[in-house]
C-alpha cells in the first residue's frame, strides 16, 4: 500500500512532547480566566528573557489574529500597510488586515526574495504625496522567515527600520516561521527584531511543534495602546487562557523552539540538496522551492509526495516544507525521489 | 492557610480527562491543515447525530467568535440584533457584534430572569418602522441558559422564532451553556434548537470541561453562506484543526457534555438550597444568584470564597458558579457558610 | 382641486433667497478644490464668532455625516455612546454611528421629553462595570432641540457635561435644530454649547433654509484629530466645496438662522395652541406632537394635510413640523382643522 | 498685477448657467424629502434614455461616495477589487473602498496609459488561486476617461468585462470624466458602458459644471440591491434630494453635459498641441500631461499658471486640466508659454 509522506506545509505538524505535557501540567485546579492566570502572568518576563529587552507579550491562538491585532493596533482605518506582494498577509488572511484595522490599504512593493529593500520602500514612500486624499502611512510588515524560506539578515531589517521610522511608519514582523528564520542565521532574537528596529512581532509557535499558540511581543511598549481591547472585540482572548500561554512558555523555555527549528532547516537543506539546480530560492529556513515541470510534479505525487503547487497550477513550480516532525525516512525517500528526477 | 475556593466563573475550569486524552490522541502524524483532517470531517456528521437533524457545523476557539461570526453571517453591516439588555453579546463581548457585522446595532428588549418573550419581541418590531432611514431587523439572539442561569422552555423558544421568521429575522442562540441548559430541562437537544425554530447555535463546549473549542451549528444550511470566509478573515480559522474539532468529538461523543454539566447543576442545586431565600433568581443551570449585602459579600470572601459582585459593587447582589470540576470540599464548605449567614 | 399642506419635516423646505444668493454670488472664477477657498477659509472664523469661542468648524452636506463624524472622532471602534432612545442616531440614521466608528454601541438610556438627564447618565455608568470585556464608554450624544420637539436648558446641558467629563467622555450635541432651540431659549449660542460642556455639535443648516449644509463644530480642538481623514474616506470633502461653505456663510452672516427658526417656531405656537389639549409634549421648537387618533388622523389627511404617524401607524399620534417657509394659510387652514376636530 | 491662471483641476471650475438656474427652479414649495421628490423620480428615465437602456440611477454628492457605494455594492467585506495603480479609488479616496466595503482589497494591475487591459486582468486572475485563504475577487474597477487623460475605447472595455464576467466578477466604471471621454470618442454613451459590459458606472457630473451631483447608474437592476441603505448609513442620502436630482436632470437634458466636456476638451487639445513634443500620453479627454522638468514648471508658476506636479515634486512632470469654463485668454497664454519654452 502506498505511504502518505506529507510535504504540504509545517501546519499539518504534530504538538512536540514538551508542549503537550504543558498542557497537562497546567491542567489542574480551577484558574481564574481571561489572563489573570500565573501562566500568563509570566510571558512578559519569558519573552523578555528570551529576547534580551523589556517587551509586553500577548498570547493568541493564529498567526492571521497575531498578524491582524498587531497591525489594527498600530494602522488607522485609513492608514496604508507596505508588504510583499507575497506576504501572507497579502495572499493568505482573505483580507483579514482590511477587516481588523478597518479599512487599512495594502501597499505592495516587489522584492528579491520575497523581502522588502530600504530603497525599495524609501523609492516607494518618494513616489506617493501624502494629503487628506491619500491614505497615511503607517506601517511596514516584512515576514521572518520570508515566503519564500529565505531569512532577512540584521542590516537588511535595521535599514528598512530606519527608512520606515524616519517617515513615522512603524515595522511589524510576521514570523511565524521566526524560529526557523534565527535559527539559520544563528543570530540572538534580539538582533532581527528590536535591535534593528522591529516595533512587534508575531512570535509563531504553532507550525514549529505548538497545538495553536502565537504571542504578540511589542519592544515598543508605547505602541500596545488598546491592543487588549482590539483582542477582546475579535474573540481572540481565550478565556482559559492558562493554557495558551502555556504553550508559549515551554516553546520558549524548553528550547524546542530552536531544537524543532533546527531539525526542520537541517531536513530543508537535504532535500533542497537533493533538489540541486532545480532550486528557485536558497534555501534557509524550513521551506524548498523547486521547478519541476507538471510531469515530473505528477510522478513525485504519484509516488506518494504531498506538496503544494507554487503559483498557478500550471506552472511548474512546487513548495516542499519540512516540518520539525517529519518522518526521517519520509526525507530520505523525497531526497532519493528529487535526485531520481 | 486559607484556601481559595472558585465560584467566580466555569471558565476557571480545568480540562476533563476525556478531552485531554482526545488532544493525545489526535497527536499522531502529520495531518493536512485548515479544516481538511479526519476530526474536521466528522463534526457535522457527530453533531448532526446529536441534534436528531442534518447541520453544518463549524469549530472555532472561543464564544466570543462564535456568536460574532453566527451573527455576521445572518446580519447585514446595517441590520438590527435583538437581545436581552444582559445579554452576553451586549455586556460582555468589547462590541463584537458590531466589528464582525460592520456596524450591526443591538436593540435590547427587556424581560423577565434575562429571557425575551415573544410578546416583547413582537411589541418591539411593531412599535418600530422599517424604512431607509432605520436599521433593518435581521437576527435575534437569545442565551441558552440565560445570564441569570435560567433555562428557556422549548414553548417559549418556538413562540420567539414564530414571530422572528414571520418577520424575516433569522434565530440565533448563544449556547455557551447549552448543556447545563438541556441538561435541566432533560429535553432533547434538539426540542430547544430546530425543533423550535432556532436557525443556528453556539454550541458551547470550553466552558463545560474543553480547553477552547465552540461550535456555530447550522440548522438551516442555506444560511451558511460565508461562514468560512469570514470565520479566516477574523483569524478564526486554525491551522491546526483537528485539535479543536477532536476537542468537540470527544465532548460530544463520549458523553461528557451531559455529565459534566450535570455534576455542576447538581452543585448548583445545592447551593442554591443552602442560599434560601436570599435567592434572586430560580436556579436551572450552574450559576446561583443572592442577595446577601456588602457584609456578607466581605465575610465570604475572607473566609476564602471568590465570586463576582452581580451589577454595581455597592449593590449586595453576587453572583456563584459551580463549575464541572468544583472541588466538592468547597461545595460543601460554600453552603455551610451560605446556611450560616 | 384639494391642496396639498405639508407638514411632514422641515425637509421638505425650500432654500431661503439669501442662502440661494450665496450661491450665485460664490459662482465665479476657478476656485481651488477641497476646502483651500476663501469661504473655506472663512468658517473657523465666523463659527468661532456666532459661538463667541475659538472653535474649528468643518462642512458636510448631510446630518447624517455631520453626525456620525463627529462620534468615530470621539470614539474608538470597541466604544459606547450614549442616547436618548428616541434620538436620530438611533433611530433614522440606518446604523450609521456603527459604521463610520467601526462598531462602536449604542447604549440607550431613557427620559421625559427625549432628553438625557445628568442622574440617568451618572446611573447608568454606575451600573456598569468597565472591563475589557465591555464597551469603553467614550461619548454621549444629544439632540438640541430633542427629537420631541423640546430644548435642553443650559443647566440641563452643563449638568450632563460635568457627569460626562468627569468620566472620560465627549459631549456631542445633535443639533440639526439648533436655531430652533437657540431662538426659543432666548440664549447665546454659547450657552447650550462649548459653556455647558459640549464638545462638539453638528451644526445644522439645511433644515432652516441652507439646500444641503451642516457643520461640524469642534469647542475642544483638542478632539479634531482625524476628522478631514474620516471626512475624506466617507467620501464628504465635497470637492467644490465652496458651495456648501458660502451656504454656511450667508446662513450665519445674514441672520436667517435665527429668522427662519423664529417664523417656524412661531408656526409651531400657533398650531400647538390650537391643538390645545391633544398636545403630547411642550411645543418649544418648531414641531408639534398630538395624540389624535386614527379617525382625525385620516379626517385631517383627506382635507389635504400632510404629516407623519408618530409611533406605530395604529396608535393616535401625529408629528406637524412647521417649516420656515410655511405657507402663512396653510398653517391658518391647519389651527382651524385642528380647533374644530 | 499677476493674474492666477488656474490648470489644477476641473473641481476648480464653476457651476455652468443651466445647472444654477436648475436649482432655482426647483426651488419653489414644499417637496417631500429624501428622494420622494419629483426630480429624483425622473432620474431613472432621464438616464435610461440618455445610455439608451433601463438602468436604476442613484444620486450623491461626491465622486467618492459614488465610487465607493457602487463598489461596496458588489463586493463583500473579503472580496477583491482589481484595478490600476493609478485609480482614483486607490490613490486619491483615503482608502474609501476599503471603508464602504467594509475591508475589501485593492489589488493591483499596471497597464499603459493608465488602462487595465484584458490580458493583463486574466494573467493576474489566472496567477492567484481562490481558497477559503484569498480575497475572493468581486469587482474589476476602471476609470473612463482614465487618470492620465486617455479613453478606453468600447472594444477594451468589452474584452475586459468579457474576462471580468466569466470569472464571476463584476465591472465598475468611475466616469467622473465619462463626458470627456464619450465626447473624445464621438461615441454613443451606452457604447463604453452597458453594451460593452460595465454593471455600474459612476456618472460624474461635478467636475464638468455641477455644483455637487453624481450618479450611481446601474445597467444591471439585479446588482442594486442593498445600495440605499448603504447610501443611507453613509449619510449620502440627501434629505432635500430634489437639489441634486435636479442638477442631473439638467446636466443631462439641457445637453450641458457634452458641450462642456466638448469646449475642455477641445481646450486640452489646444494646450497639448503647444507642448508638442513634451507630451507624455495622449490628449484625449481634458488633461495634458507634460515632462517640463523643474525649472520650467517654476517659471511657468512665476508666471501666474497653477498647476499640479504629476508624481513626486523632484520628477519634471506636470499635469494640467482645462475646465469647461476655462478664461480662453488664459488658455491663449498658457500654449504661448508652452511653446516659448
Amino acid at each position: 500500500m502506498r505511504q502518505t509522506m506529507r510535504f504540504l506545509s509545517d501546519n499539518t505538524a504534530s504538538v512536540c512532547p514538551e508542549i503537550l505535557a504543558a498542557l497537562s501540567e497546567a491542567n489542574r485546579d480551577l484558574m481564574v480566566a481571561y489572563g489573570d492566570d500565573p501562566w500568563t502572568g509570566r510571558l512578559d518576563e519569558v519573552l523578555g528573557e528570551l529576547f534580551g529587552t523589556e517587551s509586553r507579550a500577548f498570547a493568541v491562538a493564529t498567526g492571521t489574529a497575531a498578524n491582524s491585532l498587531a497591525l489594527a493596533t498600530v494602522t488607522p482605518p485609513y492608514g496604508a500597510i507596505y508588504c510583499h506582494p507575497e506576504a501572507h498577509i497579502a495572499v493568505d488572511e482573505c483580507g483579514a488586515p482590511g477587516f481588523f484595522s478597518g479599512g487599512a490599504q495594502l501597499e505592495r512593493i516587489a522584492g528579491e526574495q520575497a523581502k522588502l529593500t530600504a530603497e525599495a520602500l524609501a523609492a516607494t514612500l518618494d513616489a506617493h504625496s501624502v494629503s487628506v486624499h491619500s491614505v497615511q502611512p503607517a506601517a511596514v510588515s516584512i515576514s521572518q522567515a520570508t515566503e519564500l524560506g529565505t531569512a532577512y539578515r540584521p542590516a537588511e531589517i535595521a535599514a528598512l527600520s530606519e527608512v520606515a521610522h524616519e517617515r513615522g511608519l512603524h515595522v511589524h514582523m510576521d514570523g511565524a516561521r521566526f524560529a526557523n528564520a534565527v535559527t539559520y542565521l544563528g543570530c540572538h532574537p534580539g538582533d532581527v527584531t528590536w535591535r534593528a528596529g522591529v516595533d512587534v512581532l508575531s512570535f509563531g509557535a504553532t507550525k514549529n511543534g505548538a497545538l495553536g499558540a502565537e504571542a504578540v511581543v511589542f519592544f515598543n511598549p508605547g505602541l500596545v495602546r488598546d491592543f487588549e481591547l482590539r483582542r477582546k472585540r475579535a474573540g481572540h482572548l481565550l478565556s482559559k487562557s492558562r493554557f495558551v500561554s502555556a504553550q508559549l512558555l515551554a516553546y520558549v523555555e524548553s528550547g524546542v523552539w530552536r531544537r524543532n527549528a533546527h531539525r526542520a532547516n537541517q531536513l530543508a537543506q537535504r532535500i533542497g540538496g537533493a533538489a540541486g539546480n532545480r532550486l528557485l530560492h536558497p534555501v534557509e529556513a524550513n521551506e524548498v522551492f523547486v521547478e519541476l515541470g507538471a510531469d515530473r510534479k505528477a510522478s513525485l505525487r504519484a509516488a506518494g509526495f504531498e506538496f503544494y503547487d507554487w503559483g498557478p497550477p500550471a506552472s511548474g513550480a512546487a513548495r516542499l516544507v519540512a516540518s520539525w516532525d517529519q518522518d526521517e525516512r519520509h526525507v530520505a525517500a523525497l531526497c532519493a525521489a528529487l535526485a531520481a528526477l
